[in-house]
């Protein structure tokens, strides 16, 4: 048992919308001790593949500062290359916030999504999720504002939760120790109709059953709906 | 409809076992149009946080040929930078494949698996972990043959297969053109006992409901029980 | 004649100390509307060139991120290789805080200084410096309570200010507006007994007669007692 | 000498014509134990160098898989900078292919050829030279039976093999093993004619005189006599 | 006292005008041991920030050749990344020659000043700026009786010097050794008005007052004196 | 017929030995219009595949300044990659430099040769190695004096010549316009008996039979005894 909180409960989550002064959108969520800064700002050009198809794009990227981490994190162009980790949730955080969002509605302009994580402990993959979908948010009702765009692209709410085996327990939202020793581990992200927009678990030091499965998608479902409640309330502020 | 085979059959699967000559273990393994080359090779080191640890480590790079696409891929090197989908495969790669292999068991060595797509038509990461298993199995009864290793460290089989939803029909295992057209694409590995190691599912055009991701998983196992029906075929020859 | 402020008056600052839960040391310094994060972390290793002669280092590196800027600013992984204006910046932070701190105190340590500009409305390399200046004085008294060190290194107190001339009129804290029109832009590092530890001074539209220069060091002097006088305030939370 | 065969005898070669399915030409090229999979691929648009000048180009990029060579070849992505060794004979595979097409005949084209080396035991330059001359003609047949080429643009067959001095005795076609114990070596390229295109020599451990220099080129010219017999029987099947 | 020059006089100063065959302008810089080749290069496009504003830009590189510097000076490439002291030093040559051109004068054009070290004994930056003056001096020149310029946008001379604390003594134009154990460095950039275009003083080893930064400016105008007079020399053969 | 010399004859060289003060050897070879700095440093290390074997190596790098040629050449690094041409010729001048010394006899140690080339006019990779090879001999003759090498590595003399037919007519010692409209280009390193250490011969817009290459072998002789002879000369001043 968890001292401080249930098993399936997540923990405590703070957004603080307009955290910046220049981009489009921009929020810091706080997810217990993980903090991060998503911005979206909208750029009036399309990679090459989109030119003169009137469609836009989404694109993301993920970074965590070199103080992020108990032991300092080398930049990367320290080392001269990008991190795969990041890479890979880079790519994630894209391809999750294009789900929500028709890019035919916003012309031939690129959105770009960063997630800048300046304390880890824990679910930053989850957190820029949900992080930059209501950056993403307060960006859109802007560029609504502004006559930019002229109908709202936004097609459904989306937030991201991580599950996990633990010494054989089932914990919703693991901090960093608890996902350190997890045996397993699922990222889950979904719509505000609870469908599933992606999901990517790993048997990191154990296997799991089908069954096993089902019973993480509950915890990430419970999970989920906290969050989606807690938007209700951010939202009042954008 | 598929014209050539059943929605849930898989394509026809040929794997060449010692495909080359210098690594410790390789083949060659073809999936209907897709064609990858998979080499395990045993260095006598280990990355600077395992040193002194008496344990192993394996590590995974995945790249395509400039010819295996239809445009031709520019190299990484050329581009200056990763290919951050390459960068993402190799990461998965590595991972399903540490969960199958003892790694206290393998001294302080590091085993590379090199996954390199000659020829892409979908399914090419399904078919890198395929592959980099028998590959990786070969190398590990050479070492066992030559007293590299004392007992056999790897711990179960492990496959690969992607299913996905084209259409509104649910396919097992997707070709490119079908992969090109997936609303819902999931990857899937499994070890012998059918429990899963990894799970990665995409709402690329469409979201899903956790009753579908139930779907796609026994489609994925009824794929996976017979790549391990070809599994007892190579293992005769290797 | 400025709106809100004298020409000698430097804008409100705000540190926030032990801003992160990793870092040794760490302040959020909100300067106006520039906000950096600067971090101090102790390595226990040194440089190549200083190993084995008991003496420790200090290193800086300064970025922005990509919401930083009203364009958005490309990450210098992107871009293949590191900002030239960013580089400049990190040698002189390192370098001006090396000159507050006896290195022979720290035995073979590396102190790391970070600082991330998360939002820039000019003056974010003399926010970099003094934020930096608390970072590091926090990280230095924890060193000091566990024994890390055996002496305060410390041996001056370090703080830095813009000051320039802006339409023939001298002002001292320029924000981003004002800096993008300067004809001539100075910026002054002090210690507390504002004896200067560095000072870099551009004509950029125009030149200026030693005379000038001399008028320009009496406004750096007055902002630098301002932030002395507020370090007296911050100290006692730290 | 040799066991297996005469001192002025090459390995035996088989190409596999059309290889691979996506590019306009390819072939596997096995020589001995080498193999190298060589692709034509013909892209609508030239360097800058050449636009609008109605004039084509052709580029080469050579490389090694890391299961190619007996200790495991280190991607030149990983390393952060491009193999000198693959440079120069990517820059020599180029030129030695462009002296047989007539670049004015292709309209504003590259011909991308690509060398991958699967296996490497020797040769491995003049196998890419030798294969990519067959990929090169069958991506031309298909571009003049698809009317994007008017008319015929090769003008003479290519071939090249290695001869050296290896312990005082003449060679041809060296493997690996010969090779790393050469005291000479040449490269010699040369078209249907016999005529040469491009002769490379080092004397690694040893100089020679004008005369051995005749010797090794007699040689060569019977080992590419050779060659351009089993291309009569190739020729046949593209 | 320094044993073969007075603590307030330069070094030997030698400038060979066109010593190249291919840049419009061109010179080596000698300076007592410290030789420098600087070149300008008129080139007839301008960065993208600039296109289409009828105005030219000049931009600046600095490098040091391996052999310039007592230990090897391994090259920034074979390092795979940019020197940060030479990234600083390019930017501080390019804003110091913009201060004296007009850049509305030269029309689309960009002016690409090169300082190459062949050889440092202290003060290369300062020989980079002075060299380059009259490396551009000599382009512009070219380029009036060419046509290519209308009117001379040359605004001022510009010429550069160093001076220092070293054990307590204030000197001018250190040489390498001198500037190894200089206390205070300061690098002064005037036009021929002996009005500041840039002042960069770094207390490396000691702080300084404004009244010792005002002792220092005096030397670096008897300094910067003996240039302008120097060039009255040289002027006559470019 | 060539205005100013015979077809045969090469242009005047001037070897300046001890160009620079640092290097242990070094000279400014001008050769025609080409310049190239060439200078030897000795390191007290080895490469990795090297140590411990009481032996030494050579290694050489080739790099042209952005004012060497007519075009401004673009920085590697700022490229972001290394030249292809460059690394070529680094190669070539690494392996004929290396046949001229006996690298059991310098202990551990590397030599660098580094070539700058800071003007080009054809033949700079001639140039490169003959100069180089001047400046070898001094710094070998330094550590003689200064008993860090105890007896003569050096083995033989070393010079390099380009011949080439352009217009029909066979050259020796190519110029840059010549250079550019040859069909055929032969660069020959020969030793001071006239054996052969390096031939690379391409035939750019023609081929060439072997009678051809010998007549070209016998300019490239002519060619190399007149550089031997000024060695003569320039040797009494090292």
């Amino acid at each position: 048992m968890r001292e401080d909180r249930q098993n399936d409960e997540i923990r405590q989550i703070r957004i603080t919308p307009n955290y910046l002064g220049h981009p489009d959108g921009s929020v810091l969520i706080e997810w217990g001790e993980t903090k991060v800064i998503c911005t979206a700002m909208i750029e009036n050009k399309v990679p090459a593949f989109l030119r003169g198809k009137n469609k836009g794009w989404l694109s993301s990227e993920y970074s965590m500062l070199p103080g992020s981490t108990p032991t300092r994190k080398v930049r990367d162009i320290s080392r001269g290359k990008l991190d795969g980790r990041s890479s890979e949730i880079s790519r994630l955080i894209g391809r999750t916030l294009r789900s929500c969002i028709d890019l035919d509605k916003i012309g031939e302009r690129t959105i770009w999504i960063d997630c800048d994580v300046i304390s880890a402990d824990g679910g930053t993959r989850t957190a820029s999720i949900t992080g930059s979908y209501i950056a993403l948010k307060i960006a859109v009702k802007k560029a609504l504002e502004n006559g930019k765009f002229k109908e709202d692209p936004i097609i459904s709410k989306v937030a991201a939760i991580s599950v996990g085996k633990v010494g054989g327990i089932n914990l919703v939202d693991l901090d960093f120790r608890e996902d350190s020793n997890a045996d397993v581990d699922l990222n889950v992200v979904m719509n505000d109709k609870f469908e599933l927009i992606e999901i990517q678990g790993t048997g990191e030091g154990d296997t799991f059953s089908v069954e096993e499965l089902n019973e993480f998608l509950k915890g990430a479902k419970r999970g989920i709906e906290d969050i989606f409640k807690y938007f209700e309330i951010v939202e009042k502020y954008i």
